[in-house]
């Protein structure tokens, strides 16, 4: 099998019928009194292992942002490692949302952590080119490349005109593409790109450069992206698992707003209405 | 003060008189027989240790690959964190060479991460514009941006030609320069540059770009770099500590050949030579 991962994540958006991924970015002023626990790491290993319990089997995947982990030391990333193994053990795909950019034995270094902690796939930068990114995929991993992301500011490095015409961000589009066919199952592979819901104006070229790609795309609730930014970016006449899209939403699911129920089932509630939000604009 | 770190470094390199850096880029295989440890991070600890004492005094700077530690999960970040305390407590400059490359609340976490750890600068990634880079500057450390880097793969993306002349690594060059205005002492600035020594063909022309810019350069030693590299990147008629060069060697320095004394020692003589090398060119 050639794309193990991507073939994993097809599986289980299949089985909700929503390409759809819950982004756990916990910050600690938000997380609901009710989660309790002996210091600021363990408060976050057990406020992600509510979020994750309430949204299985409503979304087939997670993402973990490792900087919020990450700034509460050995301690947060303990707590990460401890969720992400959770996650897998309940049955959701788990992306490890790092954007780790290093090269030969660095990268073979952050591979194996990823892996060790049970990541399906990684985020990762292609800026120093393909030996940042081959190491994930020799070691099983799955990838998501950084080719547009939804920041302002970034057209100022990834907007650029190139004298081959294009953008810069289309010099990784192209790389993510040639990756990609040696980590394909034919259909779609494991080498995918990040490309913000903001930039959906640019979404249809992006697919046309990278037709067999999922595409990560956050920017979903909170930053502004909507349901319909997905349409340009999906691949035309596929079910939702083969249509190459995973829309990201993290605050907005993370923080509804207080509707007196259970913090748990109000995070249930909103992961199922964004699940169904984009399952309705992709049928 | 507007450039804090650049000013602890220059002080740092005037008092042992070299612009030199050793990397710490542990290899649980390579670690001496000597150094033990209840586990592998604990022997990483213990080894790492030993060769901040081994180079104290010898050179200015010491550099951490966070991939290193991160393999071994959470236990090798703590390692990472104690060795990087340890590093400041002797007087050392550290750098974090993590690469990171995230944007808004997640970069001001990486931030507070690696200052909380005691570090004084931080390698990070660009791609993403100036709101991946300005929240390190912002918590008052020191970033080195990637630039041009060592591997040849890399100018499949870095050296792509824009239609208004130059490169792409020359759009982070210029970007580098532009955010390094608000954050330099009027000499040398807090926002640095990581430009690979096999590079050296380009540096005059980075250096143009970035008049007032510490170029981190790794890929002495084991990657191929000699001390003459340096010479078309530095700023010229400047003393060593403004010459805007930190030359980094890892494998080189952390496992010379064995020379028969106690391993701290054979550090120390290879940390020397280094030094000396790179002194004696910039005279």
């Amino acid at each position: 099998m050639k794309a193990p991962q991507a073939a994993t994540l097809a599986g289980l958006i299949d089985s909700v019928g929503s390409p759809v991924c819950v982004g756990l970015d916990p910050v600690f002023e938000r997380i609901p009194r009710e989660v309790t626990g002996s210091d600021p790491a363990e408060r976050f290993k057990s406020f992600s292992n509510g979020v994750l319990e309430a949204v299985r089997g409503v979304v087939p995947a997670v993402k973990f942002q490792s900087a919020c982990y990450e700034r509460f030391g050995w301690r947060g990333v303990r707590a990460l490692e401890e969720s992400m193994a959770r996650a897998r053990e309940l049955g959701l795909a788990v992306i490890l949302d790092a954007k780790r950019g290093d090269i030969g034995i660095s990268a073979e270094h952050y591979a194996a952590a990823a892996s060790n902690a049970g990541a399906h796939f990684v985020t990762v930068n292609g800026y120093l080119g393909s030996s940042g990114i081959l190491p994930f995929l020799e070691r099983g991993l799955g990838v998501f490349v950084l080719v547009r992301t939804s920041n302002p500011d970034s057209s100022r490095v990834q907007s650029q005109i190139l004298q081959s015409g294009g953008t810069v961000s289309h010099i990784l589009a192209r790389l993510v593409e040639e990756l990609g066919r040696g980590f394909s199952g034919g259909d779609l592979s494991d080498v995918g790109a990040v490309v913000g819901a903001t930039q959906s104006a640019e979404g249809q070229e992006l697919r046309t450069l990278m037709p067999d790609q999922i595409f990560l795309i956050p920017g979903f609730g909170s930053q502004g992206g909507s349901a319909r930014d997905i349409l340009p970016m999906r691949r035309k006449g596929h079910p939702p698992a083969r249509a190459g899209v995973l829309a990201t939403a993290s605050r907005s699911v993370l923080y509804p707003p207080d509707s007196g129920s259970d913090w748990k089932q109000n995070i249930r509630d909103a992961a199922r209405r964004f699940a169904d939000e984009v399952r309705a604009v992709l049928q």
